[in-house]
């Protein structure tokens, strides 16, 4: 580990790029220089950060945020606590924290940022679960807490279910007792993704062309689903939001068919169905550090202590290989994707 | 008017269904005895009932509401009190009441209504003002109160702006103080119909082409709509709900392009954007008669008699001429529909 003394500076090792375009070829490796933290500031080694499609969209100029360039990717990592400000009251030098705020730049070796921008990691959370916690399981659990009163036995129908947020959707259900039916898109290799992601928690496996006419609602005695978590849109989305009950509301996170989302005008008028959709970015902006972040924050890393929530599939890159790893962001892993996490640490 | 003593039956002509079909062909004229009201029912002569597109849709089975046979068509009217049951408490002989609730089957001379099922109407309501209440401006009231807080100075932006309810939406916005922009489609009569429209209170009239790039918002400086009211769907709609606010809502309410709402992704999730439906018919079936159903009327009312709030453009056409009544009722009228109201009183 790096030892910094106070008012001594560091070099880190930052993946930054000025300029909109193909990731593996606008980031660049850089050294900056890391000044001593003041006042409510913190100086953190980075030891791991994912690389989420956001952050590849963003580098992209695909994403509605426009980063100021010259700028710094990521969005995810978990850090410990090198030195702090001497207005900084609640982190401690060793502590595990994680970013609570989007945008801070996680992919560089160290950073100064404030301490109301960070969360306590507590101790016994691995750390590839504490680097994914902030995108896609906080995602999932909004998702399933802010739009419609859950209770258990009551169902969740969710498309993209073998995506990163769809494997957490399944395992907070699971944690819940939520009865949660997963519709993906059929494969070779469907009967190895059904047994996982049976394996996580859900309680069906549906393909596209199975949710059209399942069953599986009257033969499993399930109730309708009261809410629908869609990442793909199109004719996939309109299939699943017709399997909601009345008042049941379809939540939009993703739309990866890059088709809009379909509404039957008689969903809206005599189901009374609703289509919203959520972005963590926006929750965390409008809401800051409150009551409710703070308790998801507990919740989250209870369930991954009690071993009920784990981080998707992933491998570990050095950030050395960043240029590998922008170019295969996306596109890892065998029967479901695999996420890749730059490692910081060597 | 028909005298009609304690204890003494008539004869009621009524507009009677036993079959899904077009309206024109499986309506038929009868009579049926009427007894004497008991408990707290209500003898009543029905003055003047409107047809409307659901009436139709529901004659010819495309609608949700599937009534037992024979059924009586017609869901509004305005009436008047001939005998009260001995336990009817607020109504009495000779008020003008309307139906609170639907699918009581208005097309008919006389009725056996229970008091709780109406609305006393007060003096100085016109017959075609009273008769057409309780669906469109009820729907465009709720409409405009239920979804979005809008005060004086918001904008509303709704297509269809020439159907019946969009003319009680533009003179409630009118009444309110809320900016509202109209959009409908191309026609000869282009300028007549703008130059209606403004004088109920439309603020803005465009066209469906002129909707995709008007800069209306921008040179009269309306703040973008916070509400907009659907009865088209499709391209219609999704160019209308491209001019929402952040955190905007779109209310379908009728699907007159037979497509379905297209919302794109990035809308639900960086906009905010929220797709709802209103039915009337739920709302009065889940609310009941209540303080909100009283205090909706009592403004209806008050608006009519300021002469802020006038009855469709309409024709008043013998109950006895049911069937070219039925025939036409979709497709009466200038350049903007005229609404067939059926006059029970020669």
């Amino acid at each position: 580990m790096l030892i910094v003394r106070r008012n001594m500076s560091c070099l880190a090792s930052v993946l930054r790029f000025s300029d909109y375009g193909e990731p593996s070829k606008v980031v660049k490796l850089c050294s900056e220089n890391i000044e001593t933290p003041h006042n409510d500031k913190l100086l953190v080694k980075i030891l791991q950060a994912p690389i989420n499609p956001a952050d590849i969209n963003t580098i992209q100029g695909k994403y509605p945020v426009k980063p100021a360039f010259p700028a710094i990717g990521g969005n995810e990592c978990v850090a410990e606590v090198l030195q702090v400000g001497p207005n900084v009251t609640k982190l401690l030098v060793g502590d595990l924290v994680v970013p609570f705020e989007t945008g801070l730049g996680t992919w560089r070796s160290h950073a100064i940022y404030q301490e109301d921008e960070l969360m306590k990691v507590p101790s016994g959370i691995p750390l590839p679960e504490a680097a994914t916690i902030t995108v896609n399981p906080c995602t999932a659990y909004r998702m399933l807490k802010d739009f419609v009163k859950l209770k258990p036995g009551d169902t969740v129908i969710q498309n993209g279910a073998n995506s990163a947020c769809g494997q957490n959707v399944i395992q907070l259900c699971k944690a819940w007792g939520i009865n949660n039916v997963g519709i993906v898109r059929d494969r070779p290799e469907l009967s190895e993704l059904t047994k996982y992601l049976k394996s996580l928690g859900a309680t069906e496996i549906l393909t596209e062309e199975q949710c059209r006419s399942t069953r599986v609602f009257k033969e499993r005695k399930l109730p309708a689903p009261k809410l629908a978590l869609n990442c793909v849109g199109g004719k996939n989305g309109l299939e699943m939001s017709k399997h909601l009950a009345q008042k049941g509301i379809m939540v939009t996170y993703g739309g990866m068919s890059r088709e809009p989302v379909i509404v039957p005008t008689s969903a809206l008028i005599f189901k009374d169905h609703e289509f919203r959709g959520f972005w963590m970015t926006r929750w965390k902006e409008s809401k800051g550090k409150c009551a409710e972040s703070t308790e998801m924050f507990e919740d989250l890393f209870q369930l991954v202590m009690d071993g009920k929530l784990k981080a998707p599939k992933h491998e570990l890159i050095s950030y050395k290989n960043y240029e590998e790893a922008l170019s295969n962001a996306l596109n890892v892993g065998g029967f479901i994707g695999s996420k890749i996490i730059l490692d910081f640490t060597n």
